[in-house]
């Protein structure tokens, strides 16, 4: 295979000339760094990703792991390929120097991972969740589970799960029935089962520490009485040893669609009476120490969507610029030899949607890890606030539009490639297969639309909402002011304008219709927000390349520059209009939804 | 399983409410016909598709045809559910009685014919491919082939293929290389290869008889040098014997994404000098004769994705109806019992989607099919041309855009049912894989566009536009009369006007601007023609529906009628306003796509 997994000039693009990294390095957490230290990260994440993960990505899809005597086997490759990853010192990569992490920026760090996410999703699965336990843990353990649980994950030596989900609680979290009952020396006995836990069974760690929300016994019902616990695999004794089975067995696996090499299970928890917990901080704050990490996670979905996203459109350029077929419209000679199929427009058209949706979701997602970034070492306090607030708004919008329009993507990386895209000797039919989890996991899109127009949209007064636009609208401002970008510009004023005029529309007929009436259509809202976002981010995109174009027009990199600017001005032309019908429906509160009576289906 | 495959009252609904397929009885052809003999075909297909297709669909998925000494093996029950196929006499249900037909309408047979596509659309694809070649062979055979080749086929003895593709030439027919070489005695010596073809190897039938196009050794270049030829797997004797192999051999075999039950192969033919063909009518005609069942083929394969379509839906309807999962947004009671999924509002609207797509498509479907049959029987030439010429107009209408629509519902199947859905533990995933071949197969949906703009709106001056338009014009009118559908019916008006005023500016505009131009955004003017079709095809069940419950308003029946009145304004809510950016889009011949060079991507 020689295709490029992601293209690493467009990563150097987004990271340096559009959103300036390299400013963090400013910040004392940061000062070590610089673009030698990030672009030494980045190439050496290119290469284990083309040397250890993209080889077995179909394997891994073609061999799943299986069962024997209770435990997990999954093939030798994802534990070479982990090894690699962890010994180049990406598990700890953002975390500090003292507990043996690179201190990288998470922006960077995200970066880095995309390139395992295009290469191999459901292998850099088994870090991505060890990972985001990591965080949840590095912000609310003990010293002491700190000492025993998240150094070791730090180090490689056990991964980590989210274990959330129970058959009857997927999308509804506040009905989690798994109990924990005190055992009156700060430990918990845990009884319940768990569904659609990923990574919680195979042989690729000493352990695995299981993050788990249960019901302490006698507390309230709902989500104000889920606490968090660290139930690992084995018992992790004082000193750090693993010890006997902590009664955590694998009730079955779940075979998926795709994303095949994650382990998915069904757990059952303390069925022999001998599973044991720690709580980790207090009891009742479960759902507010797992929201913490949530964002994170979500961007981090979100970005894997995009790599997916990104990887299929490289992959279906390279075969439209090398494949012939057919011949133009107004060439009736038969004799002529066939156009390579990137001649045809409707094929540039596919691949314009492509790059508009992998390209753009990278460097949204990028942004979004910079804000992470932001709020914690920015200086100034107001600074790291509306980093904040940004963060919250842009991560319900990032996580559903992308990774639906990601599916999008790689929906058209087969057609591109027609029936060849349709066999599994090509790799795009599972990018797509892959992807089809990120709009169900980390909260299904249905759920995280109600959480941009329920929560996100309203909470300080709109004060995020108010945030988010104001960013867009430096961004048109600058635009304004280059003739070549100038339509564009007003036209995203006029897409923010409406969108704003539309939320307070919505906002003053929910007085009289009620909350049920205003939410209806939060999917339609997200499609809105979702797709004025996405033109924000190519309009950015477009400015950083028209400036780059002016400094230096005769460069070798102005074709890039050129495409970034023609990509942009698909998206506000054929695109960025989509909006206003579904601005119409919204203003509304349109109930032809809510009014379908279950009996007249 | 107890879930339905297909909605019966629906079906009787669209054949009999709304398309009124009994006046079709007053035809000489289908005289002895009436809704009893309908109804009794339709139900011996519902039960057989039940009994023998819908169960081995996921075995066929999970155990793919194999090669074992260059013949393929499929599984057991492929062969016993098309014995009881052909038994119940479906495949030869629309010929003549003299032929051993049940000479059903075409309509009919479709209709039947869906209950199959939506049960197990690879195992039907075997009598799919056999009846549209014996259509072809009934219409261009001689009498010696019909009674050597179309007999057997008829009596399911011999299956059929379509062998068109080469590797070199999939959109691009007039690129194939296969060689005719006269032998002298009408006969043809044949060498080349093909790919992608279906059904071309296995052991169901004695034989298996292939229509290959092929170019005539001296012809002229392009399509004009393609001629249609018999090329049996197996000699076929005078005396209908069969005798030798043909030298026709599996290269290989594709393995796709879905669709896995039906065999899909690389063809070697003649590689042993011995493959023997004979012509179908007259040499150069390959093309033409193709085309003539290719309307039929192609409006078959929109039904089997509509059928996939509708089969999803009511899957994810029965698991929308039986899941409990959250509460209602003004529901803060933590102890209250979870609701069914159904009564989300954001679920509604992805069952509405489904409904819309699903039953709208087999509406559209049927009602084309209904075409082919007035076509054939209407005592009335001008009333025969204009099915014709509204048949043409609409095949790829409904090929690409029902196709493509198809695929969402699938999707939004998988996504009602979350995590369960993306797991192989429940039917939706494959639904989605097995439907994603139709954009694909029988011209990508990217050809159709072409089709329909390039050559269908210009053909005769725009009549078959004119056709089209003049027939959803009338439903509108009927609308406006009713005060219940008189928005809807305004607004079609409105849609209408706008086709017909783009299309007469794109076609304007070209003059100046070239053909590259006017075609370069084909595939959003299918969006455009699509979307009001599948709007008219609603307001048309509304009106029938709103008919029925004010002469009955309040029978068993009520909420049935109710639904489709709601999905009526959903579409024409929700999905109906998206034209209007579309049409801008086309208007002014945007170039965005066409000037994205390649060296930019």
């Amino acid at each position: 295979m020689t295709e490029q997994i992601l293209d690493p000039h467009d990563m150097s693009f987004l990271l340096y000339e559009m959103l300036d990294v390299e400013a963090l390095t400013r910040q004392p957490r940061f000062a070590d760094h610089g673009r030698d230290t990030f672009d030494a990260a980045l190439e050496t994440a290119r290469q284990i990703a083309e040397d250890r993960f993209r080889p077995h990505n179909r394997k891994s899809d073609l061999q799943e792991p299986h069962l024997r005597d209770g435990r997990v086997e999954v093939i030798p490759e994802i534990k070479s390929a982990l090894d690699a990853f962890n010994a180049a010192g990406f598990t700890s990569a953002n975390f500090d120097y003292a507990q043996g992490g690179m201190q990288l920026p998470w922006v960077v760090a995200q970066a880095c991972f995309a390139w395992f996410q295009a290469a191999n999703i459901s292998t850099v699965a088994y870090p991505f969740l060890t990972i985001a336990a990591a965080n949840l843990l590095q912000s609310f353990a003990s010293e002491d589970q700190k000492r025993r649980y998240l150094q070791p994950m730090l180090e490689g030596r056990f991964f980590g799960t989210m274990a959330l989900s129970e058959s009857q609680a997927g999308s509804s979290l506040g009905d989690i029935r798994t109990t924990a009952e005190p055992l009156g020396d700060g430990r918990y006995r845990l009884t319940g089962s768990k569904m659609w836990i990923s990574g919680a069974a195979h042989d690729l760690s000493e352990t695995i520490v299981n993050l788990m929300l249960a019901r302490v016994r006698g507390g309230p019902a709902g989500v104000k009485g889920l606490s968090l616990f660290v139930v690992p695999r084995d018992t992790v004794e004082a000193d750090g040893r693993i010890g006997d089975s902590n009664d955590v067995t694998v009730a079955g696996l779940n075979h998926k669609m795709g994303y095949r090499g994650t382990t998915n299970t069904v757990l059952s928890i303390g069925e022999g009476g001998g599973c044991v917990g720690e709580l980790i901080g207090q009891e009742g704050k479960g759902l507010a120490y797992m929201f913490h990490m949530m964002n994170e996670a979500r961007i981090g979905v979100g970005i894997g969507a995009a790599a997916l996203a990104a990887t299929g459109y490289l992959y279906a350029l390279q075969y439209a610029r090398e494949r012939s077929q057919g011949r133009h419209p107004d060439d009736k000679d038969p004799a002529a030899p066939q156009v390579r199929l990137i001649e045809h427009a409707d094929v540039r058209r596919m691949l314009l949607v492509q790059k508009a949706v992998g390209e753009g979701g990278l460097a949204l997602g990028l942004y979004a890890a910079l804000l992470v970034d932001r709020r914690a070492v920015d200086p100034q306090t107001h600074r790291r606030e509306r980093a904040n607030l940004l963060l919250e708004i842009i991560t319900p919008i990032y996580k559903a539009y992308i990774s639906e329009r990601a599916l999008e993507a790689n929906d058209l990386s087969i057609q591109v490639l027609g029936g060849y895209g349709y066999t599994r000797d090509y790799p795009v039919e599972q990018f797509y297969r892959d992807n089809r989890l990120n709009p169900i996991h980390e909260g299904t899109n249905g759920v995280q639309a109600m959480d941009l127009l329920g929560r996100k949209v309203r909470q300080q007064d709109g004060a995020a909402l108010e945030a988010l636009l104001a960013e867009m609208r430096a961004t048109a401002e600058a635009a304004a002011g280059q003739p070549e970008l100038a339509a564009e510009a007003a036209q995203l004023v006029a897409a923010l304008d409406l969108w704003e005029s539309t939320t307070a529309q919505m906002v003053a007929a929910a007085r009289q219709a009620g909350e049920r009436a205003y939410l209806a259509n939060a999917s339609l809202y997200m499609a809105l927000a979702g797709q004025v976002t996405l033109a924000w981010i190519w309009l950015w995109q477009a400015l950083v390349s028209l400036e780059a174009l002016e400094a230096a027009p005769d460069a070798p990199k102005a074709g890039f520059y050129r495409g970034k600017l023609q990509t942009c001005r698909y998206v506000f032309r054929f695109e960025l209009p989509r909006v206003a019908p579904l601005a119409d429906v919204l203003a509304r509160l349109d109930a032809t939804c809510l009014d379908m009576q279950s009996t007249w289906f």
